[in-house]
């Protein structure tokens, strides 16, 4: 397994650093942005935070947006953000924001063109943290987060997984992807027609019918374009309210979908999932 | 005057807006973003920090890179950010990155093509604030910041109009843009080929001959690939030194020209406006 420096910036006392390597899972190169707070230049293993973003971004969004890096520098925290979906000219794509590259949705493909490369869960769950893992200095103790389909991926990844992840949290995340436009598009064409199979990368279904909680932590804009039809945070709600999940849920008037929104709350969000991770 | 409100985002409990109008100065229509902070919504008339971007930048990257929004909401300070030079069609270009639309050096350009456009100085200094304090709950209370051409820009409007301004400061500045090829390119094409109008928009000039002292804070990345060709901080120092004039310079070591860096000192330079602004 090799890994390629191409950027290197101090910040917070800290280093955000990009990579690229060839991925196994996903069968193409990918990049990835890795933040390693100050705490780890004393020999210290410090935990993971991995942010999943939405729609259209790269590794580059949340670094360069949300203002995190301040308090992972103070809470001694790693920040890892992957892209979004494999890319490259020989990797399927569609012609729409909301399938293809850019928009990977954190599932394993099974229907052609896409099972050649869109394998986004395992890369997430599996193949990047073998490799962070290995090559920096982080202990195995993780949580995730993300922001629109990156909160889709975060809260799915997190529940299918809860022996891997201390808490989860989203921002603005699609709850219900089966009943929203852009799930659905995006789970006929990685999935395919039988519903069967999409219910199992649907955060409310999951958070539903989970046997094994952990911490959880949703945000969500009040004026946000895409609230009513596509995010539905009511469904994930009532799964909560159902199933005793443990989620503190707040909807925040007036804010949007953007990172205008998320930066006014990353802070408490990395001082939950510290929280957790020291425990 | 009419400006016309292009986006609205709330953060940190104020509101980050962007608005076009149609400028005088320039000749040509431009944006500017505006962050108010949550202590207007009390009819409290607040502060004004305008920044003034570095090379190829808009409004729009300082506002969602810097991290400055959470320390303006907690100090109860507006940040108004122009974009960098006049655009459009038929404003005059240049194939290079540093000249042209996007590198407008905050002058005001004598040799055709560029001065039917270009007077970046007039515009901060004179129209861009009659605009905000007759549009926006603002006083006339002002301070001046800003990156690369910026810090040279904030730096040089400041030292030449002492009265309009509280304070001043800069990250990376262009400290003395007559020995710098970017300044040399941009001051021969836009106040043309005899140097004595360009002193008038030296920062190490003018602070060298200043006979009227505003606080003054300057930080320097110690890694930055453009100190020692374009940024020269010992030109300015010793300026300082020989004028007596109240500098804060501080080189950190590591960091580089980025946003990565100006995140990680941008609370310090908004206390330090603060203090200044609300004597």
């Amino acid at each position: 397994m090799t890994i390629e420096n191409l950027s290197a910036s101090k910040s917070f006392g800290g280093w955000h650093k990009q990579y690229s390597h060839q991925s196994k899972t996903l069968n193409c190169p990918m990049r990835f942005a890795i933040y390693l707070p100050p705490q780890v230049s004393n020999g210290e293993k410090v935990p993971v935070l991995y942010w999943l973003s939405g729609l259209t971004c790269t590794d580059e969004n949340f670094m360069q947006k949300s203002g995190a890096l301040r308090m992972a520098a103070e809470l001694g925290m790693a920040i890892v953000a992957p892209d979004t979906s494999p890319r490259g000219d020989d990797v399927a794509n569609d012609e729409g924001y909301d399938l293809g590259q850019g928009a990977g949705f954190y599932v394993n493909a099974t229907q052609a063109p896409w099972n050649r490369h869109y394998h986004m869960y395992d890369y997430v769950v599996n193949e990047l943290p073998q490799i962070i893992e290995a090559a920096f200095p982080v202990s195995d103790k993780r949580a995730i987060s993300g922001h629109s389909m990156g909160g889709h991926g975060a809260l799915t990844i997190a529940m299918l997984n809860p022996e891997r992840y201390r808490s989860m949290s989203a921002f603005s995340p699609i709850c219900n992807p089966v009943n929203a436009p852009w799930g659905k598009k995006a789970f006929t064409a990685y999935l395919g027609k039988d519903k069967a199979t999409w219910h199992n990368h649907d955060a409310s279904n999951l958070m539903r019918r989970a046997t094994t909680f952990i911490p959880a932590k949703v945000d969500q804009g009040g004026s946000d374009d895409f609230l009513k039809e596509q995010l539905k945070p009511e469904a994930l709600e009532a799964a909560a309210n159902i199933n005793n999940y443990p989620l503190e849920l707040s909807i925040h008037e007036g804010y949007d979908h953007s990172y205008y929104f998320i930066s006014s709350f990353i802070e408490e969000h990395l001082r939950f999932h510290a929280k957790h991770l020291n425990k």
